[in-house]
């Protein structure tokens, strides 16, 4: 569906279920709007002048005006095209706002079933082969398990190990089957490994082989249930990762892990998060958690080491080793997951101790290894990881980004939950806000996109300078000096959640800035480190929860990523869970993983003596040589910036 | 030491500790005796001519008949060469018997840790290695696995897999142990295999590497330690496997095994006999069970079963078929071995339901399948088994014996325990015995080997015919009609230890006829199958608790054993537990242990028609063409009996 905006002649495509008001903040037509899209405040009145749609109704709207045509943007959502007629007051920065908003990055093609299965490759790590066979008899009384394997070759399998139990549970499968056997093999990882039967069931049992894909992130836990049969995928579930009760962050947990019964509290804490999401996805997708085969799982190394039970403490110790790259397959049930006791757990292994085996999830599930073009991938977080290379070669640095990006260390900054401002566009001439609310409610706080958002509005706006300072002069009455100095108030009190106003602060966007510097110096020193620069590379791969909801423009307005055009960037969302399910339906993948751990050379950042530089110059926004490395952004701040004088 | 027996000019070699009775005995020197060695009979009253001895005195001998060097014979232990006279009433056949008793088998040079080293063959299947390396730093922080791996290597030491418990315990182990670790490490069981690292230790630990060998026996277990850094055996000890609670026999307990619990219950004895035998052993050696790091298991195929807690129902029912040939090493503690929870258990494999993980274990302890020579392996027993072959090839099949060899059907049989007589001669004229029982003790019963010698000497004197039936005409009162028909007393009520007198009936001729007859008939049958006669036998070897005890001669006169030069047979005593050990040494002859298996061709007696023939002519004795497959039997039988006609 499109909605046009009058008198601006502005238009933007938009997902059902967006409403006027969001889409007016992607299309750089700004609208006042302070409750976040809840419908409260009122401000945000537009004309409807054409076409269907449901709500915007509101007390603050009149009848009369009603009659008119006009509702409240937050609230209406379109069922059909729009034209809009939007406050005039917004027309004075229409027009260069619009440039910057136009693109929206693509999401990209992820590899799925039906392309594994074109390309050959769909051959789950887990199989489920059912076997029959001769009863045995007086000349032909092979053992039990020698007639499997009998069986199995006459199917064209070889090459077998067993796991005991499998054995142990042979004899009775064979007669309570009448000489059917189902057996689940687990797929040799290595060409010159073996195949182990890990498990029999009596009879047929084939038409069902279910995979749990697992990604343990620091703060949410997901997981899909993926049919190895067919290779649907059948849901998929998220929750937060109760560990957050024993820290925000990795390193914080680090130290709670040296307590007494530390560890074993988080180990349980993780252990207990995931089952919580089984169960819920088993209700949602109608999946038993007894059908379940096989299971992956995938986070960054503190949060393997700490689901594993294994000493974390030298990650967080100079000079930051991990205990393993690769783990062997182990006994899911043994580490508390709820599954069968014969359910082996593959995890993914990791580069270094903060280049883990969630950005090789992510890596192995963009493609990029197996990937002629030069590909810069981005796993954007509080411990962000770049990675840079193709099918040939790949170098890797962990960039310690802090918390910003996830609402850390921002005075009124909190994670993308019900009542965080996500997006935002400010008024030059009043400096009234624009904002729009995660569930559309009233805001609590801003989480990461909503502060790049902010940050690059008020920056192109001229309501901050390129440190990141407020401009003092500006007549709005937002703009004031608070106990943290010089402050914008995002919310007043009385059209927020809170007790107070919602205000943003120098040292917010200082943090932010130190941030988005942090990831910037990250991949050029990287890029640097090859002979490379950000005009080389074919495609920017974005991974992570947070990936998801940038957007691209805004993140270059303040520097974070470089200026390519749009459709060079790609978003992957979650890159570990991609990954974790991905190495279930193919195990050609599952031995990529290892060759892409080979490949991935570790870049420690920390002793690369031009990353402080490369640092240093990127705390400005966009940068301190922005008419070189962001001339594009840099030409439309000077635009917008003479606009305004000259209005 | 020698005993020389007047005026027969018989001389002996014997062992230290063996009376001047037991040594008659195997001379063929007969005097009576009754008690069973426990000098209250009195009857065995020899004259010592010259020479050192102990004991002999008793209060059946007056003391002017002891001033002149009378003694009795069963507590007359030698302390150098004696010259003894023997009573005059012995003369009698004294001349025919000594040929037969002329030699003895010798004991095998069993392969030990010196001739693997010799042959560059001691190469333990658990290696502990210890490794030292440079500390991480800023430039060089691998994983704690990795910087193993990368120690190892410069040890010359690659293709590793690792324990998910050796990783866990690698990062504090390195620094405890100030970057010096010591890898337990499991070889691999195949060449394109992976060593597998299963243990980590801080520091050099590498001093003592114990590994228990195990032998899990229906009636006994037995254990060892070896000091793998050495090759040195430290200690063995055995006992009675408690499974006998729930049944004599394997058939008794599958039978049991399939009582609600039953499994269990005999799994848990299998464990708790093993522990207790290994308790003894730890306190006898001062080895710490702690310190093992290695087990390795070998019994028949349904004591593999129960002990594993795997079905063995259909090992008894028609067709016979076992679980499997081989077994993935497990780890020991899982089945309640008290052990360390990373030693690893491996298990002798079995080629069929009754030709088990002992025999495997017997074959390769032997050596016979990396021996050019063709060789007979036979396994005496309740569950007798039979080998042919050589390293080439090999052919097996399992013989039921029924339980006579151990006593069992016998009316007055025991198990080799003390009381049991073990050794016997009988006066041709009087009908007057000569007993020695186990323990020297009062008698209590007969076991195997007893009834044997019994048997043999009954048939050699004419006391029972080729049939195994009393010669009524005799004229000694211990011939007598019994409830089971013609009998003979053995032990009177007054000479042993029960309230009745102990005799021997012709039923129980019957069963040591069908015992030996199912054996006969099975190795026969087995060479037959590859056209060969027991004259292409370079060897016998002769493995089984059972086997350490049988006289050559007199399993000869019976027609148990070929009739074959005494040189040619060759005891290897408790086969599984030699295997068993030297699995422990050397990862060479573990990868033998899949050749034995997989040359040894599984041969179903009760499906060759031959078989019968052969089980119904020898149900004789020795047998029914004893002319032409025993001559010389025949012949010593026919002169010994013309020496008593004439006398």
């Amino acid at each position: 569906m499109k909605i046009r905006f009058e008198p601006f002649e502005v238009e933007i495509d938009v997902e059902p279920g967006t409403s006027v008001l969001e889409a007016s903040l992607n299309a750089g037509v700004h609208i006042n709007a302070s409750c976040g899209g809840s419908g409260v405040c009122g401000k945000c009145r537009v004309k409807v002048l054409s076409g269907q749609f449901t709500g915007g109704e509101s007390e603050k709207i009149s009848a009369e005006d009603a009659a008119q045509g006009y509702r409240l943007a937050c609230t209406t959502i379109p069922t059909s095209d729009l034209v809009v007629e939007a406050p005039v007051h917004a027309a004075r920065d229409t027009a260069a706002l619009t440039a910057l908003a136009a693109g929206t990055a693509q999401t990209a093609k992820l590899i799925g079933a039906e392309e594994l299965k074109a390309a050959g490759r769909f051959d789950p790590a887990l199989a489920k082969v059912p076997v029959t066979v001769d009863p045995p008899s007086a000349t032909d009384n092979i053992s039990d398990v020698g007639r499997l394997l009998r069986g199995l070759r006459k199917l064209g399998e070889s090459h077998f190990a067993f796991r005991f139990e499998a054995i142990r549970d042979l004899p009775d499968a064979w007669r309570q089957g009448n000489w059917t056997v189902t057996a689940s093999i687990m797929r040799a990882a290595t060409r010159t490994g073996k195949n182990q039967v890990i498990h029999v069931d009596a009879g047929d049992a084939s038409q069902r082989n279910i995979a749990a894909a697992i990604d343990l992130g620091t703060t949410t836990v997901w997981a899909q249930f993926i049919d190895l049969a067919s290779g649907e995928i059948l849901g998929a579930e998220g929750d937060f990762n109760a560990q957050i009760g024993y820290g925000e962050d990795v390193i914080t947990r680090i130290m709670y892990a040296r307590k007494d019964g530390g560890l074993r509290r988080l180990q349980e804490a993780a252990a207990n998060s995931i089952n919580e999401v089984l169960r819920k996805l088993a209700r949602k997708t109608g999946v038993d958690l007894a059908e379940v085969n096989l299971a992956t799982i995938a986070g960054n190394t503190t949060m393997t080491q700490l689901f594993l039970g294994v000493n974390p403490q030298y990650i967080r110790l100079d000079p930051y080793v991990p205990a393993a790259a690769y783990y062997p397959p182990v006994p899911a049930h043994q580490f508390g997951l709820a599954f069968n006791d014969h359910v082996p757990l593959l995890i993914f292994p990791a580069v270094a101790s903060y280049v883990g085996g969630d950005v090789v999830a992510g890596v192995m599930g963009s493609g990029m290894h197996v990937d002629e073009r030069l590909t810069l991938f981005i796993d954007l977080g509080t411990n962000g990881e770049v990675v840079v290379g193709n099918k040939d070669w790949m170098v890797c640095a962990a960039a310690s980004a802090g918390p910003a990006f996830e609402g850390g260390g921002i005075k009124f900054g909190m994670r993308a939950a019900k009542g965080a401002i996500e997006n935002f566009s400010v008024d030059p001439f009043t400096g009234e806000p624009s904002i729009v609310t995660v569930g559309r409610g009233r805001a609590r706080g801003i989480c990461g996109s909503g502060l790049i958002a902010t940050v690059a509005s008020m920056l192109m706006t001229g309501i901050i300078d390129e440190r990141g300072k407020f401009n003092v002069d500006h007549p709005s009455d937002r703009l004031r000096v608070g106990e943290d100095g010089p402050e914008y108030v995002l919310v007043w009190q009385q059209d927020g959640a809170l007790d107070r106003d919602i205000t943003l602060t120098e040292p917010d966007m200082d943090n932010l800035i130190r941030a988005k510097g942090a990831m910037y110096a990250a991949y050029i020193t990287l890029l640097d480190s090859v002979g490379l620069t950000v005009h080389d590379l074919d495609r920017v791969i974005l991974a992570g929860g947070f990936g998801q909801s940038i957007n691209i423009e805004r993140a270059q307005i303040i520097g974070l990523l470089p200026e390519l055009p749009p459709e060079k960037f790609i978003f992957v969302g979650n890159g570990s869970l991609l990954g974790a399910r991905l190495v279930c339906m193919s195990n050609r993948l599952r031995e990529e993983v290892t060759e892409i751990v080979e490949k991935m050379t570790n870049f420690e950042l920390s002793v690369a003596p031009k990353y402080m530089d490369h640092y240093m110059a990127a705390q400005f926004l966009p940068h301190t040589e922005a008419n070189v490395l962001f001339p594009g952004v840099h030409a439309q701040i000077a635009t917008v910036r003479d606009m305004l004088r000259q209005a």
